[in-house]
């Protein structure tokens, strides 16, 4: 069968499903999520094997040894995404609930009641962990989900859409509530990414590239992010303790995630922060880059930072450091090089912390916090599908909400309009 | 100049101006729409001689006459226009407010602020109140606004847009917050539709045709519904008073309006309240359309409703009746043939009325009242940009904070992540 009839199939099927899952009460939802996880138990040794034809075939192929170890699937991986499915089970149902209703002048009661958002897909890179977490996901919010991982991990994808298949029917779903694409061609992405009909949003999770080209080729609405180029902003009323505490643990806790600090800005009047804290940096094997003003205020910075700086990611041990001349300077040099996911401001001026938090056009903007916080977990919204930096529909991290719609509901007793 | 060279400058100058406009206290923000009314009081005769030419040029063209209608101004709709500035002004203000700061594990506080979308493009048609209504809306949520209205009323817009910009200058803020392009060329469309860089919505508002190919071209969201084929479902356990109530205001209390509705279904052991229906529906003039089980409940009813009808918006005095077995096979009915605009069931059984309620999906649903409630002043919205039947961002009728987006807001003390 030709790539796209396949695919359209699976849509067709999806769309046909998400009733289904949309109007099955949370028990069976849970069910279904315990019995997939169960199924994931019992398939260990399937799924391991699976994975090994996909590590060796990746071992010819040349993959890096960053790539493998994403790919890998072992017991302890396996264990959490068991944990994974109890504790998306364990949060609270979204769907179904109705707020905000009022009795308008007319007599009629209006309120809105959270719905699914139908049929979701996901379009992914090496980690087959994701291909249940995210179906968990989309499945406890009442949605239909089409999971479209890496080629190279095809393999344990398939065997890992096995056990949802067999947990899906186990809750009395069907099968279609969650498909994984059986085909590793391309193709099959730009396919999906065309049937508008069928599907109602894309999450893709992976590099840039496999972002920027979902983005460009889709006909249905996405959800995501392309670069955290995130700023921290000593202020010249930053606490100096809380500045250098912020600005280390935003650059060095970790340096491969998108809430990451790339570049700090720091006031003009606060430059006597920079030396211990650029020995710090350095002492954690940070290699720091600077505006001409910063080098001269910290010598120990070797490196120029050049207007390219401004505008990486570098997802590394690489910081570019800035001095600015007051927190408009720093807000213009957000707006002119940021990514819109996430800046801090340190300072104990609230004045300046509220003009801050008002005006700086990012998905989250912080005050005296490292931009590390950035984080579905950290916001309390129990799980994460991905971050969006666009403003519409879902912005910062998205958790199951995000994967929700809303409808107006209205009750009256026979009310006519006048 | 390239038609497509001033449309980006535009949008260039919009995307500049949109942080002055969103930073814009509200203050300045509401004395900006009252500046423009003054601005449209003083410009009274300009306005009314730039639509003079406009109808003079549509009568040359052959316009019909409801065209010309539409296009018209004159004292009443400048009034009404002045009126709903001051209206618009009155409304709260929809930014800056932080809502749910709650104290996570970690110690930060988290919650969101509501701000504005940023530039967001109109395409309308005929109606030239529309200039000013929907820049008064777009600039209330901080917002900066690029206006096309149609062709045959290019003079009439052209000199609102001059009224918007010596309203704006006069309360301190640029004219590019909202302008009004000045080119009747069909190109100017096409280009602004591609500007995805500067502009953050799209809200086109007019004829399918206009919705269609703004929503087939657009690199930019588009916020939009194209059909409005509304049902009413008179249960089994229907009230027999509320139900010819609320059907005949449905369909009668206006023809063209999209929350018309234009499809009735009975449940068949109600089939006795169609003589008396029909006969009230075609005493005023409805073209009644049956079904064989409701044309033999109703004799009078003389035409064959065809599966054609079920997907038709009449938005004219014609009704389509159809007769089903139960709840089931109207929700079947809805879900095959509606547009997802608005539903309404008629029951006295609360057990069918929530089921109703929460499957059907729909952008406004609905028990015991008619269709034609579906309106933002009716939901207590304030105002409507639009509605929408996307479950993306906005859903059902549009107002203020439709026009808005979030942003997550982190307060710490110089907290870190571990």
């Amino acid at each position: 069968m030709e790539i796209a009839t396949h695919i359209e199939q699976m849509a067709r099927a999806a769309r046909a499903a998400s009733p289904l899952v949309a109007n099955a009460p949370v028990d069976q939802r849970n069910a279904a999520l315990l019995a997939i996880r169960e199924a994931i138990a019992e398939d260990r040794e399937a799924i391991l094997s699976a994975n090994e034809k996909d590590l060796e075939q990746g071992r010819i192929k040349g993959l890096d040894e960053a790539l493998i170890d994403r790919l890998a699937l072992n017991p302890a991986r396996l264990d959490a995404v068991e944990e994974g499915l109890a504790q998306v089970a364990a949060l609270a149902d979204p769907i179904g609930a109705v707020s905000g209703l009022k009795t308008m002048p007319s007599g009629i009661k209006v309120g809105t009641m959270r719905v699914p958002l139908g049929v979701i897909g996901i379009i992914y890179e090496s980690r087959p962990n994701v291909t249940i977490e995210a179906a968990a996901l989309c499945m406890k919010a009442g949605n239909a989900v089409i999971l479209r991982g890496g080629s190279e991990a095809i393999h344990s994808n398939m065997q890992l859409g096995a056990s949802l298949a067999s947990g899906l029917l186990a809750s009395g779903l069907p099968e279609a509530v969650a498909q994984v694409v059986p085909v590793a061609d391309r193709a099959a992405v730009g396919a999906l990414l065309g049937l508008s009909q069928y599907l109602d949003l894309i999450v893709p999770r992976g590099g840039k590239g496999l972002i920027e080209r979902v983005a460009a080729e889709s006909r249905i609405p996405v959800l995501k992010h392309l670069d955290g180029i995130c700023h921290v902003y000593i202020d010249v009323d930053a606490d100096a303790d809380k500045a250098h505490q912020i600005a280390i643990n935003a650059k060095t806790q970790r340096y491969g995630t998108c809430n990451t600090m790339e570049t700090l800005l720091v006031a003009r009047e606060r430059t006597e922060l920079l030396p211990k804290l650029v020995a710090a940096l350095q002492a954690k094997g940070v290699e720091v880059r600077g505006c001409a003003r910063s080098r001269s205020a910290a010598p120990a910075i070797t490196l120029d930072a050049v207007e390219a700086d401004w505008g990486t990611e570098y997802l590394a041990p690489i910081l570019a450091i800035r001095v600015v001349d007051h927190v408009q300077a720093a807000m213009e040099h957000i707006a002119a090089f940021g990514s819109d996911h996430t800046e801090s401001i340190v300072t104990e001026n609230e004045a300046t912390a509220t003009r801050f938090l008002r005006e700086v056009d990012s998905s989250s903007v912080m005050h005296n916090a490292s931009t590390r916080f950035a984080d579905g977990f950290e916001y309390g919204l129990g799980a994460e599908i991905g971050i969006s930096t666009d403003k519409l529909h879902a912005r910062g991290p998205v958790g199951l909400e995000g994967l929700t719609s809303q409808k107006y509901i209205v009750k009256g007793d026979g009310h006519i309009r006048q």
